[in-house]
């Protein structure tokens, strides 16, 4: 089993942050009740920036997904705020994706709540009446980089190590049909049986080149360039606009919506199997060792 | 409400042109009895050239839209014609696209009526037997690019004024889903997407690189370009071509056919809202105010 | 009729073989019992080399078409082959594609046993467990241009005349709508409408802008190039990719298996009529002249 063909990537990723980590929360602000989730409120803007802080590499665990979904729909349902940019409290890591234990060693009905998150957080991202723009300043792969992926804009860090892309195919799984739809309606079929069957993890200017981003920039500009994108993006009348964005990516939701359950058992019955399980372990074990 | 943010771009275009209106018609051989849609026809090369006369901007009017889908018909129903460039009577406008006094103050009948003609107009475009080049010679936004994306090939003139796109957003509105449709299929998914949300205009070189026109030339070299172009195609088998050039488009057309009339229900609905009627009327007021 | 057309290219292509077929068969290791299709394994690479040899110009001739299929069908049961290069073994003709003699002069059944096996080539190509790089090392017009577009990965050698397309129209024929669902995914759909209608044959140079082709390389690298990339999705592990290639591909060949019959059926009754007959007979007819 290949799951430990991407180990180097996360390894690296997972060291290097694990020593950063005591840089988390420095940024001001943060009136939320969360503890992963840090958002920054410019109300007189209408804007505010949620920053992912679940160290050391901002996996997607069930709390902090659950936190985000809250989050998203606190803002959502505010009218303050017309505007939201996903961006990292760690700069080098935007997000590792899925947590890889929480699909190891739980029980089915575990899976099945994990997997209905994941589900949950893209619904709410993919359809927000909100204008996403992604932040992007650090590596993101798989699940981190379908956050991006379901933004409206995605700003990259000029940065050789930020590295985007759906990888899953690397570490021996398969990406579920609704990351495949989504990024067939950012960067089109040809590139996405490509990039999906290689698991490509693209640094910027590639990613810029096939369309994973669209823009990069130096690293200390990320958030300006989101910001100044996003103002563009609020000049426009927000009926109209938000119309327009579900008549071109509702059906892709729906198209999740009418098989949810079938998508989650699915999944609980991959992630249950012998195989699979043996290779998480084995995998786990590898980044705990390589980290101590 | 918003559609005040297109105005610039309207009544520019309108005010140069109500100048220019005096130099419609100096184009010799008209053989129609329509009084806005000039064909000049070149039996032996197969060929009709349409020039839009419809002063000040070629805006889309009820009567327009009628003789222009006559003349269509017209020429599909005449061997002689196996190509027909469009293009504006008016250099510096194609055509503004729909009319919006049709679209206020008026009856819901007539707002069906105008609705079902917009409809026809396109049906008859997109999957004409002929081969349709655009002749861009001029600003090209919302209708009048959807004419230009509806034929098979189109040439812009190379001049920064002239900006193609659908610009629905701006005005507050949505474009309805065959003009997605067929922005989509020129463009593709994303960046249709963003176009659309945005309502962006492209200036020449950005249209060409996103896709929204085939070719951009000197400005007096559009018409023979397009005869060029046309030609090309010409050496194709007739039957060959339009066979293929249905297998490519049938499906997006009959995609709107069955469901036409709920399609004009949605716009006379929409527009009847006395939000969008008030949105309107100023808009108007402004462009009259602007004018004189 | 304008069958005629296309007649330059593959008479080009049919004389200059011929005088080359004595070439054929220099390259060691052929284990098959095929006669038109050499293949040279690499048990230790997992990569199978299939070579056309069907002289003069590779045409789909049903006997082709059937040691083709048993070979794939046969690798495919193979354990031991995860990788397959697909290449010509006369070097200036990749595949002429169809044989217009199996389509002319024949009766309704040998049309549909033709057909059938021509849908059947790519089933089998097209979502293939086997990773399929196609090794271009001569023109490649029409079926031969849609087995290579079958592939995971297209690499054309450097030379002019080296054109890939799919010409049909150029024939007075209609590509079926599974070579247009095949072109559409490679190239999207604006590029497929004209290459479709115009019957475009690309050179390398263009080929690689539209998207035909994945690479364009020296034409004595051709062979390595498709090596290395194969050796690169190997790397992957292979139940993953799998899995991945079907999600892809999969809703496209069941769109053709659901209607196999009545696809079998409309290639009949048009094959069948006087017109395209009297037509394909004058062009073999021609291709005899040209050739003595």
């Amino acid at each position: 089993m290949a799951l430990v063909a991407a180990r180097g990537t996360l390894l690296r990723a997972g060291v290097r942050l694990g020593t950063e980590a005591a840089a988390c929360g420095r940024n001001g602000t943060r009136r939320s009740a969360s503890h992963r989730v840090l958002v920054e409120p410019d109300a007189a803007a209408g804007i505010a920036t949620i920053k992912f802080k679940n160290p050391p590499v901002n996996s997607l665990t069930l709390e902090f997904l659950t936190e985000l979904i809250i989050c998203l729909e606190k803002l959502e349902n505010d009218k303050t705020f017309r505007g939201v940019i996903l961006t990292s409290n760690s700069p080098g890591i935007f997000s590792a994706g899925l947590d890889l234990r929480e699909m190891c060693g739980k029980n089915p009905a575990h899976y099945a709540e994990y997997w209905r998150a994941v589900q949950e957080l893209w619904l709410k991202l993919y359809v927000s009446n909100m204008i996403l723009v992604a932040a992007i300043n650090g590596a993101s792969p798989a699940g981190g980089c379908l956050m991006s992926l379901s933004c409206d804009y995605r700003v990259l860090a000029d940065n050789p190590r930020y590295k985007v892309g759906l990888n899953e195919t690397l570490l021996g799984i398969v990406a579920p049909f609704w990351f495949r739809d989504t990024l067939v309606n950012t960067i089109g079929h040809r590139a996405s049986e490509r990039a999906l069957q290689l698991g490509l993890l693209f640094p910027p200017a590639e990613a810029l080149q096939v369309g994973m981003v669209d823009q990069v920039v130096p690293e200390d500009q990320v958030h300006s360039t989101a910001l100044s994108v996003i103002t563009q993006w609020l000049a426009i009348p927000d009926h109209a606009r938000q119309l327009t964005k579900s008549m071109m990516r509702k059906a892709t939701t729906d198209n999740l919506i009418k098989q949810r359950e079938a998508d989650i058992q699915n999944f609980v019955s991959f992630i249950s199997r012998d195989s699979i399980q043996k290779s998480l372990q084995m995998y786990i074990e590898k980044l705990k060792q390589k980290k101590s």
